[in-house]
């Protein structure tokens, strides 16, 4: 026996070793991406998606630098009933403006807001959307960039949903969350595109959704350069509308700040409409998807024939789930698809 | 001897083996990350940045989803001179313009393109910054994103500068390339933030700077959403600017895409000014860089005391120079910093 056998035979034990590890790699790579999720069209179209994307010598392989998926925040990452979180947030920032002019508690629609805050929660429905537009142009307008990112994190500390009692980021989606983790796992970049303000979601979303700021695509009002007392430079937020993040405009913003036409895009109202009509359009694999909230008990019911009022911008209409079906858009059941739908379940 | 030696021995083997590569992956890394740099204060300027703010423990640390780095791109990432390359193309794009309304011909500043066209290079002096901003709608007004794409595209393959008889992508700067690497390879997100159009610049930037699409931040106009007479939808383009990404547009551009303060900027004009203050005011490790135009055999020398004529946008003036030296920002003196300028040299 020469020095050189055993130490080959150690190098083919570490060879075999080495394979082992892979196969338990392999193996591991093999287990559920979507454990919340039960099996059906919903679940195989996005493992369909994932897998004929990016297996090399797929016909439908998409280059890592190409693969965007999009997705609508509420309502379809997490919970937009009874209100919108923003909304609530706009409309508790309404007392600190009326303390500093209180001229606007006697005139509508700041004095609604007070009624609501005070408990009438039924004067909601006074409010328009050009109401809920000057709420928040009034709300913010003339604050620095860094005073409102302060306020959203606290209020967003603070603040809890009515019917969980827990904070709006603990409301998010855990079988959205798989499919974010499961794409980005497979080098997608994923992205929201939301109507609601893009500075808003900027505060929690890599915290909430491991989604950076900068790929965070929101309804935007324009700001303006300046110098402090002291001569440093901030931005202060302007009273007007730069992308209104909403319907078409979720197109032109994905265009503005992407420049790419999603692969994947998902959504769940008719806000969400051109954004999925887009991608689908492209050619090679896409995927677009509608969020249905079919589950009064776990969730909310509303949409198509549930009876529930439709959220403010838009909603899932009767003419929006044929349009999917036209379209070849998946519909999402909630009821159906998620095994779970909170983590905390 | 027994079995077990041998082969603990081999595996001894293994580990200085693995040790030794591990070495000499280490020594890889301490070689030279900016070889086109000659030695002096503005290389160790940006190599005493990073290892700062990427080492560690180092009380200067920023976590890597904050590296943010924006660099201009004319005159600063390549040529700018004589003209900015994007203006030769709005130029060369008159003609067809003038073909489909031949009215235009004899109309100001058109009748001047043409002639500029005809071999008349002193007649560009006549065009103002508005007379750019007018043929820069003219000419891509009514055009679907996806033409504009393909007709820039199409012009970049074939354009070529006058002086080095290269296309104009082929005119950037090897240290400045270098950086971007370097920058990249220590988890930092590069990023150009351009009075250039956005659009055009996406067209090239992940080809010839590694940066995707949707890290350019440009001058951009708004996108109108449509659908053709088959049904299927697209974006034309609109005569509105949606953002002038010069001077403060740079920081409420960066502030729109990127939501975040970069650590490091840099750039050549006055029309960066307010992104290199606006970085320098940050916290922590902050690098704001001048690119400085004096090497008048290898490029071009303009700016302080060179005589030559400013850009059209911004200038490298006496104020920009002693601005500079107020807030500390580091100047690279292309003529001493840099040993080649570009790579084919």
């Amino acid at each position: 026996m020469t020095g050189t056998t055993p130490s080959f035979s150690a190098f083919t034990r570490f060879l075999a070793l080495t394979a082992l590890l892979a196969l338990g790699m392999h193996a591991q790579a093999q287990t559920d991406p979507l454990p919340s999720w039960n099996d059906g069209a919903a679940k195989q179209a996005i493992i369909t998606f994932v897998e004929e994307t990016t297996m090399q010598g797929s016909p439908k392989f998409v280059p890592p630098a190409e693969r965007i998926a999009t997705f609508d925040q509420d309502g379809t990452l997490w919970v937009e009933h009874p209100m919108y979180s923003q909304v609530m947030y706009i409309l508790e920032s309404v007392p600190a403006l009326v303390k500093a002019k209180p001229e606007l508690a006697k005139v509508a629609p700041y004095s609604t807001v007070l009624e609501i805050l005070k408990g009438d929660r039924a004067a909601i429905a006074k409010l328009t959307l050009p109401d809920l537009e000057k709420l928040a142009m009034a709300t913010l307008t003339g604050m620095s960039v860094d005073s409102f990112s302060a306020e959203a994190k606290k209020w967003l500390a603070e603040a809890k949903d009515p019917r969980w009692k827990r904070h709006y980021t603990e409301l998010t989606y855990l079988p959205m969350q798989e499919v974010l983790t499961y794409l980005r796992a497979n080098a997608y970049k994923t992205w929201i595109v939301t109507g609601g303000g893009q500075d808003f979601v900027r505060q929690y979303s890599e915290a909430v959704y491991g989604i950076p700021p900068e790929q965070v695509v929101g309804s935007a009002v324009g700001t303006k350069y300046g110098y402090a007392r002291d001569g440093s430079p901030f931005l202060t937020k302007e009273p007007k509308l730069l992308l209104n993040d909403n319907n078409a405009g979720k197109v032109e913003g994905i265009h503005l700040m992407i420049g790419r036409r999603p692969h994947m895009a998902v959504g769940n109202t008719s806000g969400d409409q051109q954004m999925l009509e887009y991608t689908k359009a492209g050619d090679g694999a896409r995927l677009s998807m509608l969020v249905m909230h079919d589950d009064g008990e776990r969730e909310y019911a509303y949409g198509p024939a549930q009876g529930l009022p439709a959220t403010k911008v838009g909603a899932f209409t009767q003419a929006l789930y044929d349009e999917a079906q036209k379209q070849g858009w998946t519909v999402i059941s909630m009821k159906k698809d998620w095994k779970k739908i909170f983590s905390f379940e």
